[in-house]
């Protein structure tokens, strides 16, 4: 991972570089583009950019000698770049959706934009504040696709580039879709409804598409795209059930979150899916009184962390995740070691992925 | 304007056979996959895909014999149906924005989600439903860079066209930024942006950027593209600001909308801001009950639209219009005579923008 983090720096004054010429080169004389380049890299550059660095982990899995392509790592960095500011637009609908008031420690774009649009006494500052955060997003899109077109590879490398990212991100718009639906629906999902938007929205996109497209840029061909195209579903699948273990068994010491907070959040978690399908009538009781009350008590909590064991939720949720990640491991195995060490990156990945405590 | 409306049966037909196909094709099951492909599908449909004509047209201006390119007419008619879903998705959020319940003669698709929520008993089924359509939105445009990604041209130029729409989208994001903020401000905004909206957001938008992509495929210049951008700003301008005297001045038997109807809604049009500018101290009084009055008495409407000729903000309006349309034929017949046909075509434009009634 510490390899991974140490590409922030050059995705981020890529992303400066970038945005800046956009702003200066345009015709464009609105005095909201540089508000929004402003904001946009603020809130881009604030996360640890880890879709990003997967691009440079997917190119130099594919290239033995990642020195002699100096003259493509300059692309490698725009496509993270790209990459982080398609993030920064599903975030920041994500967050109009939500309703969160933070994202990454700062107030999110619509907040920033209601708390302006109150200091200039505009109507509706909550909708406008909205609205002003559905355009920006938009926008990070356009620049994204901008900065993809952009570099210097050659021009079927880019096209190939651009359908990659166009299909996956429609995959994720209609998986995100799926999740905003299901956290309304009057019934919980179904598992296969969870596991699938854990497959596409973390999954196919946080792992699969920067790793295809670095693989893409390496000259790498379909059948590479295809392996790391399962492997990141596997990847993600795994993030999000260890996500949801963390949420209710973690220690809130190292997750600095209350014990049992997705209990008390009701959160539509693999772990509850499983628990519903193999509980007995006489856990009804208890399941209704603890799951979605903020102030459930402490017995309660332990109660339904022993269900959890009793009903064969864990052990059934623990050999799924021996199974991901032993086709996980396999894909790894078959991908060929061309790289030494851009594979040792990938097996850590797995391995975190898995095992994370916070 | 025949000529263009003829356009639509092909562009619809390229595009639902590219719905069709990424619906197929694509290794999601989603249950919204469909749900969405048919509901983009129709409400791209309904529209008169002026703007996706416009493409054939930018093409045709630079191609004297379009019977010899047969072969990029697939490509012609593919842009024009990802103009189109450019044009889906910028819509979709514009409604949520604007908090607009009807669209094309249906309800708009945050209502069209809002109703599935309720009869589904979701909760918060009138947020469901804006988010739903940010997101339908979100996938309208990667499905319009997939498919602008998905033609036969050279992929040089498949580039240039992407590089051409991700640029001109986020100068109309930041328009629309400027719109939505000058809808909600304290005070009216000035003419300036006023006319900058109405040169991005209808100009280089809905004329320019077809326009230019047309004329991209058919291996025009830098220099015919510079020559559409204005034209296009022009025709978009003149569009606006005979919208706006059709508002104020336009025959309800024609229009189909209650007389004075801008003036009711305290439209920030500029014959408004031009007004503002104008008037004495003395037409305050009438200008405050008038505006933003939605039962205002009808001989308050005559010495308000009396005041527009009075004040001299019809004639400077009239004059400011003549420019526009004198420069745009400047530019038509600069253009040469490569095509005729398409020639007469854009001269119509241009009469249309400016003479319309309705």
């Amino acid at each position: 991972m510490e390899q991974l983090a140490r590409q922030k720096t050059f995705i981020s004054q890529t992303l400066r570089t970038a945005l800046e010429a956009m702003e200066h080169d345009s015709i464009q004389k609105s005095a909201w583009q540089k508000d929004g380049s402003t904001r946009i890299h603020d809130y881009a550059t604030r996360g640890k950019m880890i879709r990003g660095a997967l691009v440079d982990l997917g190119f130099r899995l594919y290239c033995p000698d990642p020195e002699r392509h100096a003259a493509t790592l300059a692309d490698i960095h725009r496509t993270g770049a790209a990459m982080e500011l398609f993030q920064s637009m599903l975030l920041m609908h994500d967050d109009v959706m939500d309703q969160d008031e933070l994202r990454r420690g700062k107030p999110a774009i619509h907040v920033q934009y209601r708390s302006l649009a109150q200091e200039q006494g505009c109507r509706q500052p909550g909708h406008l504040g909205e609205s002003m955060a559905i355009c920006l997003g938009d926008v990070c899109a356009f620049q994204a696709f901008e900065l993809l077109s952009a570099g210097a590879l050659e021009p079927a490398c880019t096209v190939a580039l651009v359908r990659l990212f166009s299909r996956e991100l429609s995959y994720v718009g209609y998986a995100q879709m799926e999740d905003v639906y299901n956290s309304c629906a009057p019934d919980a999902p179904p598992s296969q409804s969870i596991i699938q938007v854990y497959r596409f929205k973390t999954g196919r996109y946080t792992f699969s598409l920067p790793l295809m497209a670095g693989s893409l840029i390496a000259g790498a061909g379909e059948a590479a795209r295809q392996d790391l195209a399962r492997l990141g579903e596997l990847l993600g699948i795994m993030f999000q059930i260890r996500d949801d273990h963390i949420g209710l068994f973690g220690n809130p010491d190292q997750t600095g979150k209350p014990r049992g907070a997705d209990i008390r959040e009701d959160k539509k978690t693999l772990h509850r899916a499983y628990l519903t399908e193999a509980m007995d009538i006489s856990d009804q009781e208890l399941f209704s009184r603890t799951f979605g009350c903020p102030h459930c008590i402490d017995s309660d909590l332990d109660q339904i962390l022993d269900l959890f064991e009793r009903r064969g939720v864990t052990g059934r949720i623990e050999a799924e995740m021996e199974l991901y990640a032993r086709e996980a491991r396999q894909i790894i195995a078959a991908l060929g070691h061309r790289n030494p060490e851009a594979h040792a990156e990938l097996e850590a990945l797995l391995v975190y992925n898995q095992e994370r405590r916070a």
